[in-house]
């Protein structure tokens, strides 16, 4: 028996997230339904980061378990032969039969697209949060640089998750205009249940001149939802990379 | 009446093209949809260029006459309400009454994006042809240097075209790597069909050494299609920009 990993993007515009649910598609359920065809066994993979119906993955990861003969590495191209072509698996490899997606130590970074103009762009609907006005980078920039740090999160965080504490450290946010877009990078040790989406769309909030950026301060100490800024919508989300300290 | 120009943006993936087609989905046929309900007209728009199947665009044009009340520049929006998201009017205005998007001279550009790494990317399936294995951009650039200028595209022509003279100019062709991208974009004043597409399948053979740049010169003079390189798939092509010099 060994354990193998797996580096796994999706566009996940076609899915109802990565959690297998009854009657809905899910990464999951996919990697699920190819890797026990090609094993001849029946495999249920743990995914590190069970991401929403619309967001998408360069890098979720997963690991499962097998008596399979196929090299750990040779599982990736086997299995992009099943799986639909909007999930690639893009790396495969043994670990340690103890080592887990979610309880290793690692860090996340997320990147959240906005396109910010006044007509949509066909091409990146799935793929980008379509806001126009006009958004001050800068002041969107020095709002974020409030939530660096080990905070509680709580007004970022969605009701309906069940965490022992929403004490989460954040290592860096960026914000950054590419033309017409608006790229968000988030990176941390670990995410409550929408915190992203709900960071970014405080900091819409401030791009906006609604509040200023030192409100972001407050809205950390209220510990309440209702008052940070709306949860942006799915498709703009993108999880870039899980590293984990190995 | 009055003649409204319309720059239109798309996402070639679900569609057979521009072109109307009997029991077909097309770019043209979902304009004139939503043309003829918005105004109550029985419009048919006229396009600048009959992109194919899975090709996309930045900015196609197209005009059509209406006595419609409705101010030019207002179209776009009340348009945009009306068509599928895979399709944008990005800019509606009234031009000259005689003004014609096929005739009028104009500048087109062309974005060719090649995916070039191991692996696929599921986002990026629909907006790139994946194409593993070193490529050389510095010679696909010297290659593409002597297509720069007025020659017989005769090679770089598919069957099935009606034209009287397959002699065009070509303004620039820059082919430029962005991390795990290759870019290529040609500037012309007009193309024959398909002649992107197997400009790009020639360079792919000259970024993998099959042939010399300097052969892309022979390859134009034997004006002959059997001996340039294959047709490059549709999704990688859009058509960014049409530039009339008014």
């Amino acid at each position: 028996m060994k354990r193998i990993r797996l580096i796994v993007a999706y566009d996940g515009t076609n899915y109802s997230g990565w959690q297998i649910q009854k009657n809905s598609n899910t990464i999951e359920a996919e990697l699920n339904k190819a890797l026990s065809t090609l094993t001849g066994e029946t495999i249920e993979v743990d995914g590190a980061s069970r991401t929403d119906a619309g967001v998408h993955a360069d890098g979720n990861v997963a690991v499962f378990d097998t008596n399979s003969p196929i090299p750990a590495e040779k599982f990736a191209k086997a299995l992009n032969g099943r799986l639909p072509d909007d999930i690639v698996v893009v790396k495969s490899e043994e670990v340690d039969g103890e080592w887990h997606p979610r309880f290793a130590e690692s860090t996340k970074t997320y990147e959240y697209r906005i396109l910010n103009r006044d007509m949509p762009d066909p091409l990146k609907r799935n793929y980008t949060a379509h806001i126009y006005g006009e958004l001050d980078v800068r002041k969107m920039q020095e709002g974020a640089s409030y939530l660096v740090g080990e905070h509680d999160f709580a007004s970022f965080c969605s009701a309906g998750s069940q965490v022992k504490t929403t004490v989460r450290e954040i290592y860096s946010v960026d914000v950054k205009r590419h033309g017409d877009e608006i790229k968000i990078t988030v990176s941390g040790a670990g995410f409550l249940y929408n915190m992203v989406r709900i960071i970014v769309g405080t900091l819409v909030d401030v791009g906006f001149g609604k509040i200023e950026p030192s409100e972001v301060q407050k809205i950390l100490e209220a510990e309440d939802r209702s008052v940070a800024g709306q949860t942006a919508p799915a498709q703009g989300l993108k999880l870039v990379e899980i590293k984990y300290g190995e």
